[in-house]
């Protein structure tokens, strides 16, 4: 259904919080029970009981998604149509800002043999300052080529971001990475006919790039992948008729959000600058994202306790949220990471709308996903989310008479 | 999947019991409960041990739907592919019977300046009979337009159905409703090649209304907005190779289902007869469509306690209903109409299937939407429940091999 129809503006709010990768499975050595399930969070737990709880599908069943689709799945947007490229993600995740016209690729210094044959993908994990220095000199020497910009960004240790910025530019390529050692760095293929341009752009720019680079002990080889355009996805503003306000500490989310045409302002490094900022410009916008990053890293360490801790963190700003008396509260995961697992997963996000109208079932329900297994609202896609939320906060006219 | 490839004929009977905006929420002022909750309902309580339970989505999550299109979903036609314009619906309200030659429009007396200036859009709510006598001195004056037939039906105050009947007719026409006062009334314009002509007969039919009502004191101008034609939707007793009956007393319903090729007797104008009427014919089909309608005014009313009460009242006739012993008896809502609210919702109707082979599983649950969020059946799509009571019924074959 196309919701621009039956959208309505209101003056109420609505104020979608992620804890990125919230949700977890019972551990066995923690007495099946989960992180949600362990945490003292006395704050969550009264919000639960008078909200509607659910659980959401990031993306399809028996997907683990990255961030990106999980992201987009939340803010209503197909991941599967949308993909968004891994240069584009690698961009967005050093807080470069994309452009319409840029091709973005994911790029790695290697150590190469004369004849091109790949030593080391990874050039020795060279360190990042020494993978500056030298992304430095190589953008110092190529600015341009054929007409096209040449921007290049440095990344972690042997990880740089190769962009390209022109008129006329594809990115219906093949990689030059060949993905094994002992293969030679291959040129990129045009998969079209409308990428041959961007190709030999790419190969003049390896040409040169290596010509830089040869007497580099390690990092003597480059290699490109992922190479994407930005996806062209309808600004969130624009699809909802909200004011859009993104409050995230970490650049992927916020040049995520950027890219859906959110005001992404700097929000400092830490969830406390970031409610800090939200309060700030409460008053200027109708929908609010903000990101919560430590769930997901401590999921990632598979560090139960580390998660449970953060969790409790998190707890202790519930009060200070609801202050601002947001019309419509969520709280969901943008996918599991369970820290049994040690890394993202396929299991549905505890979901928690909190709304006057949401239909308030279950008083003695507890925000866990278990009790939210059970919840009124089901298990959900959280493509379907939006709708929800809208109609919650009073956005949404009747369809049809 | 294409339902007909494995459908097959037996004497089973379907009685699908619509009470029309059946669903609540938990009042805040009623002890968190539902209406459903709250209501003595010692039948459907008894029935609700026998059946199984779920929840049906009207259209989609989030979305608060029209009549319309909460009863194409129930009966398992995607109301989002199929719209049913504003004018048909005008036009079944007032229990006019369309064909697939005409073009309907929902028409308002208006009050306008000598230059066609709109004063008042609702020509000062004109009482209903005195609109029915301009409307009969219109249709008196007015019976054709180059081969076109023009029937004018009276509504309430100053509402009328303004019908187009003839060959090469269509709908893609704008409305001559500006929706503001101050603004002058509009020409209809055709949005394709096909509408030019129609757009033409309009032109003209409004030309001489206005001749005809220039004396008139506040009924002097006539705005016509959802232009439309009956949807092209294939019947339902042949999508399900059923015998299929509607009974209800409102002709919004009447009409709806006699469009979907539902016999559509005249039912009285209350439950009772209804009752009546289906007993009277139930040897006759296979499927039946039971309209309770008092649900959802009570809902509109914003009226809790009445909501009770009729949800009471229609509890006396479960017993009479059982008695005809239906191989399967549905009951749900088309939309939620929480007294709460006081208006159609967005969330999903309590469902109730009792069938020998629905699956019983909770013995001690009772009809209330919070035991139905927790029933066997889930939280599915109204649009799905037409293959689950015909496989209930065993009106379908196993699919492949």
């Amino acid at each position: 259904m196309d919701l621009k129809e039956i959208i309505e503006k209101n003056d109420s709010k609505i104020l979608l919080l992620v804890a990125d990768g919230l949700g977890g499975i019972p551990h066995p050595e923690h007495g099946y029970r989960t992180e949600l399930e362990v945490a003292e969070i006395p704050h969550l737990y009264e919000l639960a009981s008078k909200s509607a709880l659910g659980l959401t599908i990031p993306v399809e069943p028996g997907i683990t998604p990255g961030s990106g689709p999980a992201h987009l799945s939340l803010f209503g947007y197909d991941p599967v149509k949308h993909e968004i490229g891994r240069g584009v993600l690698e961009a967005l995740g050093i807080g470069f800002h994309m452009t319409k016209r840029d091709v973005a690729a994911r790029g790695n210094f290697a150590t190469i043999k004369p004849d091109g044959t790949i030593i080391d993908r990874r050039a020795g994990r060279i360190p990042t300052e020494q993978s500056r220095k030298i992304v430095e000199k190589l953008q110092e020497h190529i600015k341009e080529i054929d007409g096209v910009e040449i921007i290049l960004k440095p990344g972690k240790e042997h990880r740089f971001v190769l962009v390209l910025r022109g008129d006329g530019l594809s990115d219906k390529l093949t990689d030059t990475d060949p993905q094994h050692e002992g293969l030679k760095m291959l040129d990129p293929e045009p998969l079209s006919d409308e990428a041959k341009f961007t190709a030999e752009v790419i190969k003049k720019f390896v040409k040169k790039a290596l010509e830089i680079l040869k007497d580099e002990p390690k990092a003597n080889g480059i290699l490109l992948r992922g190479f994407a355009k930005v996806p062209d996805l309808e600004p969130f503003p624009e699809k909802y008729q909200l004011r859009a306000l993104s409050i995230a500490a970490y650049p992927m989310y916020k040049g995520l959000t950027r890219l859906l045409g959110f005001d992404t302002p700097d929000a400092g490094d830490n969830f406390e600058t970031e409610v800090k900022k939200l309060k700030e410009l409460w008053n200027e916008y109708d929908f609010f994202y903000l990101h919560y990053k430590d769930t997901d890293k401590a999921g990632e360490d598979g560090d139960f306790e580390k998660k449970v801790k953060v969790i409790e963190a998190l707890d202790k700003f519930i009060p200070e949220l609801l202050e601002l008396k947001p019309d419509v509260f969520v709280i969901t995961g943008d996918h599991s990471t369970p820290s049994f697992i040690g890394g993202h997963s396929w299991h549905p996000n505890p979901l928690l709308i909190y709304s006057k109208y949401a239909g308030i079932f279950n008083r003695e329900a507890r925000f866990t996903e278990r009790d939210c297994s059970k919840g009124y609202l089901g298990t959900i896609r959280a493509m379907d989310l939006m709708p929800i939320l809208l109609a919650n906060a009073g956005k949404l006219k009747k369809f049809g008479a």
